[in-house]
């Protein structure tokens, strides 16, 4: 067991296991909030939303909704502030991987790092500022309401494995086991892919046709000319798993038709929905540029998603004049 | 020379052919007015704008831009009032042709109905309820300002084709000839169908990508990866013309990229985007649901216009609550 990161509290014996949140929008503070919970493990909240911080750390970090918790995270915008940890586990936008991991990663050099994060590629940044990165997918979603407050929409569970041999499988159980006993049930595995595809192809198949087009993800569901557009857009992506030897751990067809049930997610807007109307940035690349990019890769054509994510990234255009 | 419709006007000894200008927004009226100017022509304008109406018949129906016209059709909203007529000159949005049809086929028993529409398929629903049918392809465009006012924008060529066997080239030709007299060149051709697939593949590959963008037709042809799939969009048209035995008169990429140039039409709002923006039904079931229709008659794949197409449908089904 690496040792470094691991400190005893003043008074006790317990050891401490100290993991840092990089990135405390909903997902981050979902981890940050219930990991704090815990007798044997420190949580620090790396964000650089002052605002938020500053709350969590004056009246700690609420999350109400699917669970009611107040956590007490040592929250921080300052990367200096941060001591060496155990884990990392970030949960930033995929867009923003490589900014928040340069200015952390000194806490990390006998650490390990995770990504909860959504899309394809978020491991490879990760594998150029730190030794050791573990593969994760998450489904538990939220929104941050206010500084210091999350709503928890939907509980869910997560899958984390080494993303290269540097990282024993022991190791992933230790941060798996934490989330669990906090809350989060996590399982550690081999290879994590297959629920991080799974994932992927179910996001990248479902939310830009709600972003471009409007429309919630139960009426995209029952259009059948979108929901013909939907699996083409999926079987491209299994194509691209499929010629890496990645085996889906179940099919996104499946999740899409449950998530289109009325007591379910009928009416949910997808967050790229969410992202478009507010004028944000969306994940696209990362999602349908992640599949076309492996596509290209692996010889796989994918010319739907390409389609896709060139629709999204021109909506990101019109907002600035040329 | 059919004579049905043809008078003598009063004092004169000059044989009058009589056209109805069925739907008279900015393409029916810059026929409608440029053809009332000449002598030998009698123009009936038929609309369902009644203050439009109003206007034509009250001050004239004036043209104002690419060429200054006021012209003198007799205009009417009711369909009743409508003489036999030797020529119809189709100019409803695609989805209004049925209706049009329905409401003037009675002054068309005798007569041929020509279409200078956007889109595929007009011919078809006009053969459903007229006996002689041309096919016509239009590129001037224009804007309706007020009631009886239009901005033409672009000056342009027009070509008609005798739609099937029982309409003889002569009687196209007689067509023709009124509206090049007219100011609004037209060429008579044994085949009209491709410039109508050269001008249904350009807007069919690019309208909806300004539509779903909100960008210019400049802006879409300057991003590579728009541009990208605009020319699959281009091929698929392609595929399905030569499919059935079309020649593009020309390659609708040229028009495409000569349209992207700063002093052509790099501006220029797509007129989907401006349906769009207005939240007006749009076009695309005769764009790219027409190539679609007509890719699964022979056999040609098009997942490109089907996919689009389905994407501009559902912006359409956001407007209304499911």
């Amino acid at each position: 067991m690496r040792e470094t990161g691991t400190t005893y509290r003043q008074g006790s014996v317990t050891p401490v296991v100290r993991i840092c949140v990089v990135g405390c929008g909903a997902v981050g503070s979902l981890f940050a909030a219930n990991l704090s919970l815990l007798e044997d493990v420190e949580v620090w909240a790396f964000d650089l939303n002052e605002l938020h911080v500053a709350a969590m750390n004056r009246d700690g970090l609420r999350l109400s909704g699917a669970g009611e918790v107040v956590g007490r995270p040592r929250a921080t915008s300052d990367p200096a502030k941060l001591p060496p940890c155990d884990f990392g586990l970030v949960a930033t936008k995929a867009m923003h991987t490589e900014p928040a991991i340069e200015a952390t990663a000194h806490a990390f050099v006998d650490g390990y790092v995770a990504t909860v994060q959504n899309g394809l590629g978020n491991e490879e940044t990760l594998a150029r500022h730190v030794e050791r990165v573990i593969r994760g997918t998450t489904f538990p979603a939220g929104k941050l309401l206010e500084p210091g407050h999350v709503q928890w929409d939907v509980q869910g569970d997560t899958t984390l494995g080494p993303y290269d041999e540097r990282v024993p499988l022991a190791e992933v159980e230790r941060l798996a086991d934490a989330c669990t006993r906090a809350g989060m049930p996590a399982e550690a595995v081999e290879d994590a892919r297959g629920p991080q595809w799974r994932k992927v192809i179910f996001n990248a198949s479902t939310n830009p046709i709600g972003a471009l087009t409007g429309l919630t993800h139960g009426r995209v569901c029952e259009r059948p000319d979108l929901r013909t557009l939907v699996t083409g857009l999926v079987d491209e992506g299994k194509a691209v798993a499929a010629a890496q030897g990645i085996e889906l751990d179940a099919d996104p067809e499946e999740l899409i038709d449950h998530a289109a049930k009325p007591e379910v997610a009928y009416d949910h807007k997808a967050s790229m929905l969410q992202d478009i109307e507010a004028r944000r940035t969306t994940e696209v690349d990362y999602l349908n540029g992640g599949i076309v990019h492996f596509g290209g890769e692996h010889g796989v054509p994918t010319p739907l998603n390409a389609a896709i994510r060139a629709l999204v990234k021109g909506v990101e255009a019109s907002w600035t004049q040329s």
